[in-house]
């Protein structure tokens, strides 16, 4: 028999123990063992909720009960959620999370204080078990590159908006729908996915960045211009986590991507989620499926129990032991080498092109593909770079913006692949 | 240090010793221990292959070698690679296969014997882990559907019979390719892929049904107008390997089938490989990637020797208890209750349409929707059909073949979801 205590009975937790009791003669099957849930921890203990455990509010109940085998934390949140998971893990508790905001900041001090299983697949991706893809399915790799679309919200709003539909109106229906929060910042503004590109990419390089280190874009800027542009010219735009190695450096970045819409991921619609890894050994594999939800985000976290209950242990990021080679250097966002599109609003006037093409050359940006599009009063140019680096983009584009023919700003979204 | 033996150093076997080698420090920090090859099984020793590792034509000289800690099967085939993992089993080696063969027939007979940890994640889909995500990532769930493209060769030749080629031609390339074996049979036929489907279904029902009990049909019989048919009506037409539970009952199958483009799994072209899989909690994930090659099945071989030096014991068919709950049944064919399209050659006669439709409705089947495609001297009349029973249609078929103006024989092709 296995005993477990849920710090956090929300829609995740409760829908832990519903699948726990509905689907106990197979879970007791796979596992070996009886799953038992033995008590919860709650912030308000008046709140009428459908389970029949103990419920308390102090967490040391169970992260101290000499009963329980594993606490699962599922309260969310990062310090308080660090303190109970600390104490867990102090306990000889094995600790299973869904805590993505955790992890992406202590998943290194919690690796080296656990001597006890420790288990995260909820975190990223909801449902799809790709940390387990990534940390034994596909362990023989190097990892070339992750892109992921692990943000629902981001992708139901992009998908909406191929309809021609408005970025506002769908980020309000989304709101409706409950796949966004009331301050959806952190949704569209990109550190959810953040949060989960920095726990893949420690599997992946056994890095240990923090969401301040890394490049981070929403999709508040993307408007229907941009779609157009992608459409005709066979992109489609995702918010993608990016991880990729060259050499000995790292990049990591999320932002609104233009990808091939021959690609498997850019096929990817609605509030689903994927993830694609490109791995030296096997090539490209790709993980679909829900990424939210309470039931989705549950069956990660049985999943997990029931790993520990077999008597698994995983090494939490993936690697038993240091990984000796070289070090890896996390590059900065001005180092970032890919192609660019860029959407440039001007009055239109004669030399307005061969300025903005002298000022892109005299930067070392060369000019893949191009549109004008004219507009009520003023005209849109859109252009496609070949490779440039990041750097030399940006610095182009505050010189362009310096001309008093532009109407700023300029928005420009990066090219993968 | 973990010792391995690899019975069988063909194209998989070389793919193992060299990304073993060539991914050495990053596999021990992920393992936790030096995985070194000692010896190999070979059938022909004067072969030149491009390994320095001990070659012996004696399996026991490996399943007997003390030193040895995990004998990697790898040389196919059904009845002498039984042989040898029975006696690596009976000399406590832990075992990893890619044979699919072999365990569509002995999964479990190997599983009651095996005391040991036994790996196949190769054994299916190649490079995709979805014996991981099957047996641990999923196993919060009751699976009530898997739809598998499982077998490259027919995905190729589906998908380059879109373009309007021939499926002859195809074939033909396909075997210049080195995708399709001299005999195509295996592949082409479906038992490939229904090897591959009964692996998957007894880690879902924990089912022991052999190839010889379920149906299998193959793609020799598509042609170009259900080819076309199938983009007219929004579908793509893939070769699917089909598990399903409906209350205690199974279906299992592997034929050609129609399915909505929509849907992520009719996305997937090429020689790409792909399962679809539905949980009761979870809902629907998808895994896709390379399906064969010898270094992605390599990559799965790996990944299983890797789980093994990390020292867990997974249940080999995802159980480490008896399912108690009621006993499953496997449905027959007769029982299979789908959509249909049916494609007639008629001579154009006056009444031949009523004939059919009425013939159609006297065994209780509706028509769906409804295409007639002129030919040279010849009228094609293609159907679609509202649910229906599989004994149903095989019978109204054979009436109507029975009708002096249809042109034998009829084709007929299931339709999913
Ligand atoms: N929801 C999803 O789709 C999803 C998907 C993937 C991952 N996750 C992650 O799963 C975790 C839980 O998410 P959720 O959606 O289930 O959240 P939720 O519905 O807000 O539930 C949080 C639960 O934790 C309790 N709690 C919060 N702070 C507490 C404290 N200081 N002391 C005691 N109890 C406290 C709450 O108590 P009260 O009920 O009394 O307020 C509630 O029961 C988060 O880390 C989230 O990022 C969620
Ligand atoms: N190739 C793929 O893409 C792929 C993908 C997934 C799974 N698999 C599975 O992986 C396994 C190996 O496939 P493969 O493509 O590597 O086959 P292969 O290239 O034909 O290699 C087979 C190896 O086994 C040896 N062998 C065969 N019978 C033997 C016997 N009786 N005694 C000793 N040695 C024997 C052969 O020796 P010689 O070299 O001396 O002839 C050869 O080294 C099969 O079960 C296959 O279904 C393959």
């Amino acid at each position: 028999m296995v005993k477990i205590g849920i710090v956090g009975v929300g829609t995740v937790g409760l829908s832990v123990v519903k699948n726990l009791q509905k689907n106990r003669d197979l879970i007791r099957a796979r596992a070996g063992k009886e799953i038992i849930v033995k008590s919860g921890v709650v912030r308000n203990l008046n709140k009428k909720r459908d389970v029949n455990i103990h419920l308390t509010t102090d967490y040391k109940e169970i992260t101290r009960d000499p009963e329980i085998d594993i606490v699962v934390e599922l309260m969310g949140g990062v310090d308080e959620a660090y303190e109970v998971v600390k104490d867990a893990l102090k306990h000889n508790k094995a600790v299973v999370t869904a805590n993505k905001a955790l992890l992406a900041y202590h998943r290194f001090e919690l690796q080296s204080i656990a001597n006890t299983p420790f288990e995260y697949e909820a975190s990223v991706a909801g449902g799809i078990p790709i940390i387990k893809a990534l940390r034994d399915g596909l362990s023989a790799n190097h990892i070339q590159e992750i892109k992921g679309i692990i943000n629902g919200t981001c992708n139901y709003i992009l998908t909406e908006m191929k309809k021609g539909r408005d970025y506002a109106e769908v980020l309000k229906e989304a709101q409706e729908l409950g796949y966004a929060e009331a301050d959806p910042t952190f949704d569209v503004g990109g550190f959810d996915a953040a949060h989960k590109l920095l726990i893949l990419a420690s599997i992946a390089y056994n890095i240990d960045a923090k969401p301040e280190d890394i490049l981070i874009e929403g999709i508040e800027n993307i408007n229907l211009t941009d779609i157009e542009f992608a459409k005709e010219f066979g992109y489609e735009i995702k918010l993608l986590g990016i991880a990729k190695k060259i050499g000995n450096e790292i990049e990591l970045r999320v932002h609104p991507t233009l990808i091939k819409n021959s690609q498997m991921i850019a096929k990817v619609d609605g509030v689903m989620n994927a993830v694609s890894v490109i791995g030296d050994v096997v090539g490209e594999t790709m993980y679909y499926g829900p990424g939210a939800g309470g039931d989705a985000t549950a069956s990660a976290v049985i999943s997990d129990i029931i790993e520990i209950a077999r008597g698994n242990v995983n090494p939490m990021l993936g690697y038993k032991k240091p990984l000796e080679s070289e070090k890896v250097r996390l590059k900065t966002s001005d180092e970032i080498e890919t192609k660019y599109y860029l959407r440039i609003a001007v009055n239109d006037k004669l030399g307005v092109l061969e300025k903005i093409a002298n000022t892109l050359a005299k930067n070392n940006i060369s000019i893949e593909s191009f549109l004008q599009k004219p507009k009520n009063g003023y005209v849109k140019l859109l252009f496609s770079t070949h490779k440039s680096l990041e750097k030399d983009v940006k610095k182009a584009i505050s010189e362009i913006e310096n001309f008093d023919f532009v109407i700023k700003p300029i928005n420009f979204i990066r090219i993968e692949g």
